[in-house]
């Protein structure tokens, strides 16, 4: 039976990037093929193109090798190479019924893990073996709970099908649309997320959460002409003027009546030397708003801002879309069975009936408005776990009950819908009545 | 016989701003008429669309008026009606030779002439009447002294043809071009031009000058959407985010290795109040450089700005040549001889072999460039006027015996060129052989 | 007895901008003596200092003559002489009671108002006589409800005390500080006030608002140097330059998570011609804001902006505040009294219980924050009006009948509070103990 | 006897950058003293705190075990610890006479050497070991020459004293500075500065240069607060703002009517995230003015500028001085002595009366201006050496004729001033003289 403090301090210690999942991945195909799921993955599960922000061919061949060299499983993970680190497990019931799907996200942080004494993962000896990079955001967690439930389920006589969905770079919202446009979602009438944590102490649990905003992150690059700035002033084409105007005018983009709006650049760095005029320049932008109307305006303004920022200074230019999300709008029948089932679980002492609140941005948005586009329904749940800091900190920790709750809650769902007794789902049409339409 | 004194005090009584010429110009002609000149006024002097930064058709009008309120011939003024204001005088020898051109500009400033007692036109009565305008620079002096140039010409057996040039709107450098344009140049064979004072006092006098600079001034309107500012910051197309983009980046415009440039907004106003998102914004603009190339690689890259600085907000705009000048080169010939003209010309006491220097902008120079170009040859002359205060200062004004020697620096250049005992001009072919190539 | 289609076409032809309202406010005081009211006006209604916004010596010299011209009482209006021009009348019970004000606005704005024969002031022979000023807001009916209303209580067996309180320069929310610093607020148990139109038809009222932003209107002034373009241009310090910079980067001022915001540079001014380096710049400025809290934090941003803008291009500056608002919080007992009276008046047929909503500013703001500070209650009312075009606009007006359901609210509302068998008001202090305290 | 080829091509594989000259000084100070050298280096020849742009601890301790690794002298080169790599050698006559000083650079660059097997220094083998820095100008022939010239010198019967100054860290003008501090140029009475190369073929030499034009270069820091873009963008101090509006209104700068200026923001970078408030942002500029007087008003411009962009965006900042240069007057008497001792050097078949032109900059300069000031004469002589490929280019190379040609000029200049029958120096007083007065 599968201990998931161990599974989940052995992911902590093998923290990897988005789309650089393949250690991880390959522990997950590996544990689903040996409960019996049916497993989809690499290209069978991703699609290519749709990816966002992929790393480049150096670092996910490095991270391929690293993997290979920690343990991932070499017929398996060739399957994922050059970043095609989703998987989706799949048990089919015998009797006939809904399709229920479960999202994880398996991507770590590039951030230096705390060597603090006080931070239990270097006290007990499970700190991440890759310098550099860490399990920041409890995604070594959800990825834990994906593979307790997976093995809580092969006991229960499933009405209809169980999908698991494991989806790689969550964070700078990259991953999960590549999955969507692979169709992934095509067939799932009920589709449940969650995050542990989010300032949520363990015990508490959202069957459903608000506020989440539309994002676009860019990368831009400024392509000028370097000169000498003593000797040929004129001849150069200054990128780094080009940027600044840029991110200056970015930064002016008006407020907005329709709601709550974010602009910010977060990087620029352009040139080399203080006697060449600036060849090159790049910026990351990023965009947010409570709706994705208004995002796609403010994301278009931006574009039109860096097409004359460059025009003006006689530069070239290219916008890359490296990250998005759309907001979430969660079912409320979802949200009330999540929260009738989190009220049964050992442990969970709070389940308010409001919503929890965030103004953060997540690609699970896609999942969820793929399943209610197609007459299904979804939700997003918070499962407490008090942390010791913050997310994204070096010194993040997650107390482990909430791993055995999370569990709990996945799967005291998943018996309310599709055990033999379960819920009537009847108000929903069939996956496979809604794909025949 | 012609009183320059009180000719002179009478121009500057009845300043006119450039193209609003119509009283001076109107005394112009009946001056040349009544000595016998053939006389080329109005339409038949300039090109109405080579024209630069025109007056508005009310401003016209409204000075037209006054011109006539004020003693303007209606018979001749009429031609003139709508800014054309260039006349230009000939006088046919009986013997064969070339044609020798002088020019003179005609225009005021809009300055508060001052009151002060120590100035003397305030105390000696002869302050403007056109209250806000003001001759600050000397061009009273420059048509008086063509009206007493013309009248001593009548006493010479001139061999060729003289032309004497009175131009509008030398402010800003906007009238020249329309009379070069016209034709007005094109049979010139050398032409003398002067500007008084310019810090070289009464008695000295230089032949030639240097250092005039290519320039262009541009008029630029932004147009944008206005909306309100609290209830619809989004809908406006903020024409003054425009404008402040276009003024830092147009002042960020790099130096050129190719030699001096300058460049400077001037003006920049826009927008109505505090809670509306500016609709509209107008900047003036200017350019100057060594070169004419680099002056027109400047404007181009200001051009381009404008263009960007509007397209990245979203608004529409105009721009508007409303003067222009190129650099002037002196030919050595007539330099040494008008500075040997010069030297006879009693209280003419310093004629030093340099050039007078200057970065200013003359749109003489394109009458010079188009007499270069046909074969001829020109200069551009200093004649001496201690002032009591700079050009374009409240307190302007010349010392009055200038005027005199003007007149006879003029005088004793034509009697050395086209009368009977004149220097050889067969160094250069007839304007009729050239025009006949 | 008072007509008052005929007392606001009156005003109508007579619009005086804010602190010029010499003869609107002379016919205030002038009609409420003549009711017997005791009245408080000029210096003593107005403290001067606190005033926001004043016009010029010159504008307060010559609208103060026009109003002589048109009918102002001199013996009254000299009083007011300098842009003293609020007002207030006193009715004092003969029984105990608490004080009870309404607060009426008189001034204009500067748009010229339309001649088409469909705008009925046009039609009817009631057009502005004081060409381009306009009562484009319906202040011209505010100022008249004040009145009607002066008149009807005079008919009321009052227990305790009425204040009517005529203020000038509510547009640019400008003059109501003035009046609250000079003391008139504070004696006051409960406050009304109220506007026409505001998209609310004829018949319909609201008895309280909600949505009013705080905001602060700036005018900034640079100050550098002017030099020649062409010769001298390191000798200017261009103001041009620093308040471009300082557009932008009061433009790129963040988004607040603390609520929404707004900013705007709506008028930006500076230099006079080409070739000088700008020696002056003015901008106006506005920022709003959901909390008074963080609207002085955003004030104090663009003061820092502007600050370091002119530090950077060696500029002097000022910073003017010409205008200040801050939220409104209508107090539910006001609001639902308010109601209940608007429900007895012949033509209102629609009083919701809802808040009218507005993201407007207003500066009756500071007199019900001074009410409510000082422990009394207080609320906006809108009195439906329809209008055939927007406020602000050359052709809005209102339908008349809103003059007499105006008077009615208002009366109905002091017949409830300080008649004989008025609601009970011993749930607050009166007056005199808040003060004793 | 030394071999100039060998000596070169020992130090080009051996390229060390500015301040980390650890091999090649210990080698310096190798050969003077066994040439018999009086030898000062370490903290006895550079004043520490005049050091600009000092590389920092971890990379002066990396180059210091890498000198040792290849050769240095231990002995020697623990007193260079830190980056105090200047040597002076000194060889005192048995004569009275002035004081004579030679000038060489020693610094690499962080160019990575070309392999093409077209490229020299790659076909005979003798391309940098040190990969990624290059001697891409020359100052390996510097260097050498100065051995060179130090050998030639011990057979001559000196009247007066010879001082042979190896500088560190010309590059980025950062070195000589430090030396001219410590007063290693106090007592000179002559000083002969070169260039290998510049455009100047072998076989050319000038013994004047003019043009060079006084540079500061400025690293600059801001510093900020961070917080998240979507939840908290007010509570961020955002620095990349702050650099945006530094680098537009550094550019900005106006013209100089002084004389030709340059400015240049070569490198911008800050900031870490799409969705982070930027905290760090840093930014190399220069300046570059014909005058010493003109460039340090232009960088206390740039300094204004920084200090208001930070303090506009509540930021702070630190602004570091990493190199510096002042403009170069080669005294003719220097010149003319120069070009009389290179027309007698075998191979050398041009040497014009101009002076070379340059627009750089060289911080041989401060050392030039040490000794005028002090009452001596100075001048920079270029000599010519074919180069494949441009100076800083990753193909520079020189032709090695040069050096013997190099050593030769020196050494017939010294022999000219210095010798028995050495041309009279009594038109100046001698360094002792000077000192005591």
């Amino acid at each position: 039976m599968l201990d998931i403090i161990e599974m989940r301090r052995d992911l902590h210690q093998h923290p990897e990037l988005g789309f650089t999942e393949f250690r991880t991945a390959s522990k997950v195909v590996e544990t689903l093929q040996s409960l019996g799921y049916e497993v989809i993955y690499g290209h069978d599960a991703i699609d290519g193109p749709s990816r966002r922000g992929l790393p480049s061919e150096a670092l996910l061949e490095a991270a391929y090798e690293r993997a290979l060299a920690y343990g991932a499983n070499p017929d398996i993970v060739k399957a994922m190479k050059g970043g095609y680190t989703g998987v989706v497990g799949i048990l089919r019931g015998q009797q006939p019924g809904p399709t229920l799907a479960f999202r994880f996200d398996m991507d770590a942080l590039p951030i230096m893990e705390s060597t603090d004494q006080e931070h239990m993962p270097q006290a007990d000896g499970f700190i991440s073996q890759f310098v550099g990079n860490m399990h920041a955001c409890a995604h070594d967690g959800h990825t834990t709970i994906g593979l307790g439930v997976a093995e809580a389920l092969t006991k229960l006589d499933v009405h209809g099908t169980i999908k698991l969905i494991f989806q790689p770079a969550e964070e700078g919202v990259r991953g999960a649309y590549a999955m969507v446009e692979k169709g992934m979602l095509d067939d799932v009438d009920y589709l449940y997320c969650a995050h542990l944590g989010c300032d949520v102490p363990t015990g508490q649990v959202h069957g459903g959460t608000r506020g989440y905003l539309a994002t676009t992150k860019l990368a831009v690059h400024f392509h000028g002409v370097a000169s000498h700035a003593g000797a040929d002033p004129e001849k150069g084409r200054n990128a780094l003027l080009g940027a600044a105007t840029a991110l200056l005018n970015i930064h002016a983009l008006p407020r907005f009546s329709s709601g709550d709006t974010r602009i910010n650049v977060g990087l620029l760095e352009g040139g080399t030397a203080a006697n060449i005029i600036a060849e090159h320049a790049r910026m990351i932008v990023e965009t947010r708003s409570e709706s994705e109307e208004t995002n796609a305006e403010l994301e278009q303004r931006v574009r039109r801002i860096v097409e004359h920022s460059a025009g003006m200074h006689e530069l070239t230019y290219e916008i890359e879309v490296t990250g998005a999300a759309i907001p979430i709008t969660c079912d409320v029948e979802l949200v009330e069975l999540a929260n009738a089932a989190a009220r049964e679980v050992e442990g969970v002492h709070t389940v308010p009936d409001e919503y929890a609140y965030s103004t953060g941005s997540e690609d699970a948005s896609y999942m969820i408005r793929r399943v209610q586009e197609r007459g299904g329904k979804a939700t997003y749940m918070i499962i407490g776990a008090s942390n010791p800091a913050p997310h994204h900190h070096p010194r993040f920790d997650i107390e482990e009950d909430s791993l055995r709750i999370g569990v709990e809650v996945f799967s005291g769902i998943a018996k309310r819908m599709l055990s033999d007794h379960a819920v009537p789902v009847s108000v929903l049409p069939s996956a496979k009545a809604r794909v025949e339409d």
